[in-house]
């Protein structure tokens, strides 16, 4: 998606370890005109007719959710990070590593609100190793539900998570993908 | 607001330590036309005419927040609950404590985002004692930006948080008040 690409390229900045800083329009202070743009692309390149849900991870892919689930009329799901007080017990759980907070983390979904009939499509702002997806995809697998795709902004192409979701056979679009970059130059696959 | 009250009186459950169920539609489950609704219902009652910005913290506020912005054609701020790596030196910081959690959590802003010439509308999903939203004033106090307002979808009015705010002049509208509720009965204001 070149609207995309091209503000990677105008506002974003490539910091030691590999990190892409984008938190100017994506995932800090969030451009909505720019995900709504990106919830239309979704719209072209997955067929979200009979979607029952949006489904997404907290936090940073939330305002991207929450915008291709109010345009397309469907629930947004939030999986959370951590146990809280306020979810009880009848969750689905997935463990996975946060590379970001470089520790375990437990993925939560009430199994009130995910269940074999429902037909969602994973939305999510950055894949890179793909542990929070694959937390996901084993949350909608542990429901029974029926995923339709996965759609990404960002995918870090250098990184294993979106060859190993696409080999897997999963339906996988993300709407940028970064094959080399540092500090001069960002080079899209 | 009715249909929010209505709402939480059909689909809401009241557990032991005051808390207030309601992930089916709001904080969990997320029913992104309820959040449009009350988009349409803070334009209303906020003048938003010169806000340059609809500020919430992760995670629960964002989809309200999130859907605010792009209605209003603003950027969504919202601020982090712990440091990660993607977030550098530059930052707004306010300590709070966070009753869901039972522990201290900083909120983490990055200056270049919220300065003196902004004008903000803070949003959130609960108010219950207030602490998110001390730390979110708090940063935008750091940053000299103006807050124009602080819509609030449910407040529990039995707890101290709403109170405090308002005694300090603060213009917080929540747009349903519960000033009682046990597992047999919820009291809105």
């Amino acid at each position: 998606m070149n609207l995309l690409k091209e503000r990677i390229i105008s506002e974003g900045r490539v910091l030691p370890g590999n990190i892409l800083k984008v938190d100017g329009f994506l995932n800090h202070r969030v451009d909505m005109s720019l995900m709504r743009e990106m919830a239309d692309e979704f719209k072209k390149l997955f067929d979200i007719s009979d979607i029952t849900a949006v489904l997404t991870v907290e936090a940073s892919g939330i305002p991207l959710a929450s915008i291709c689930a109010a345009d397309w009329n469907v629930p947004l799901l939030f999986a959370k990070k951590a146990k809280s007080d306020n979810i009880e017990g009848g969750l689905y759980k997935s463990d996975i590593y946060s590379y970001t907070y470089r520790k375990n983390v437990t993925l939560l979904m009430s199994m009130q609100w995910l269940s074999s009939t429902d037909k969602v499509l994973i939305v999510d702002d950055f894949l890179a190793n793909g542990e929070a997806l694959r937390g996901l995809v084993d949350i909608v697998n542990q429901a029974g539900a029926e995923l339709i795709g996965i759609g990404i902004a960002v995918e870090k192409g250098f990184q294993p998570g979106g060859k190993s979701f696409r080999d897997a056979g999963q339906n996988l679009i993300s709407l940028a993908i970064i094959d080399e970059m540092d500090e001069s130059h960002i080079k899209f696959r």
